[in-house]
């Protein structure tokens, strides 16, 4: 028997909900916001440029609050992470912001999310972003595992395949072609109920190993 | 103001929910079981002697989960609990086990839990415990910082007083009059009100700092 207990680590958009950004340029019509990093590889560039964007179209914190409000946990995942939650200690690592994720949260039942901070000036404008380190997914992980557990991370895209890597188990849910074919050593998952599979597997091997 | 968001760290027993082992020893009317890091330092010595007491009186894991279904979270617990997760990451550090806290867990809306493993042979009987790793709940704190959090730690006895101490912020809450009188630096909380309050100063040194 593996003496290290399960911990599952899982990214937020694309697996629990929808892209914020992407509904936000949506829900605003500014097409410029829907730039993600793989059009603009540099994040730094890319928050910046977003954050001016929402500045030259005078759009504050509260706005952009207002548009993340009416938006829902994707079909079935309320229930999944449920579940999940229920089985084993679980921490969403993404790569959002506080202040954009409360609403979310609330919906999810507020499970215990590691992502990073915006700082938002006198004007209710989002002034910086503050990231809580380089790397913050893969250095989660590998923190849980200084901690002595057996981590299973589910993510779906380029910037979660380092903590998939990292953990002890990964596996892609609904990535783009493009990532699983890249990644072939990460089994992909598209429903719900395969993850619960798989986690299935990953809990029973703390009794069989 | 501060890059590092906050993160609360909170003990389990005492805080919200009742010394798990005290309630087993009373429904069982086994007084042995009473005994605690107060009457045997060594932990690893009190918690042989434990197992060793339930195969006496053939207790299987069954019947301590039958019990400590039997148990609720404190009074004004969940309430506390939902306000704090609503407000910042949370995780529960604890030296008990999954197997015992699980119903507990459930009680209190599945909260992330980093504790320990018992090991149950095919008898039901608990053959072996499992520490996920010496000092536990100081270096979760320490991993929290690592990663970039702004720790607040909140414990009741000489078990927390390491992580209290490793925290950026640590609060006694209830502590017996001993521990409150060796660690004065620690500010002591009889309410969950005091505590919100605590709480709430915390969080807002995220943007006066």
């Amino acid at each position: 028997m593996s003496c290290s207990p399960p911990l599952i680590a899982i990214d937020l958009e694309g697996i629990l909900t929808p892209e914020i950004w992407i509904a936000v340029a949506e829900r605003t019509g500014i097409d410029r916001l829907r730039l993600t990093t793989r059009d603009i590889p540099d994040y730094d560039q890319l928050m910046t440029g977003r954050l001016r964007i929402l500045r030259d179209h005078h759009l504050r914190m509260r706005d952009i609050q207002a548009v993340i409000e009416t938006l829902d946990p994707l079909p079935g995942a309320l229930d999944f992470l449920n579940w999940a939650r229920s089985r084993a200690p679980l921490v969403i690592l993404s790569d959002t912001f506080y202040e954009f994720a409360r609403p979310l949260m609330a919906k999810l039942g507020d499970p215990t999310l590691f992502c990073n901070s915006l700082e938002i000036d006198r004007d209710n404008r989002i002034a910086a972003y503050h990231l809580r380190q380089p790397n913050g997914k893969q250095r989660a992980v590998a923190g849980f595992k200084g901690l002595g557990f057996r981590v299973l991370a589910i993510g779906d895209s380029y910037n979660d395949t380092a903590m998939l890597g990292e953990a002890d188990g990964g596996i892609l849910f609904r990535p783009s072609a493009n990532v699983a074919a890249e990644f072939p050593q990460f089994p992909v998952c598209q429903e719900y109920g395969e993850l619960r599979v798989y986690i299935t597997e990953h809990l029973k091997e703390d009794h069989d190993a």
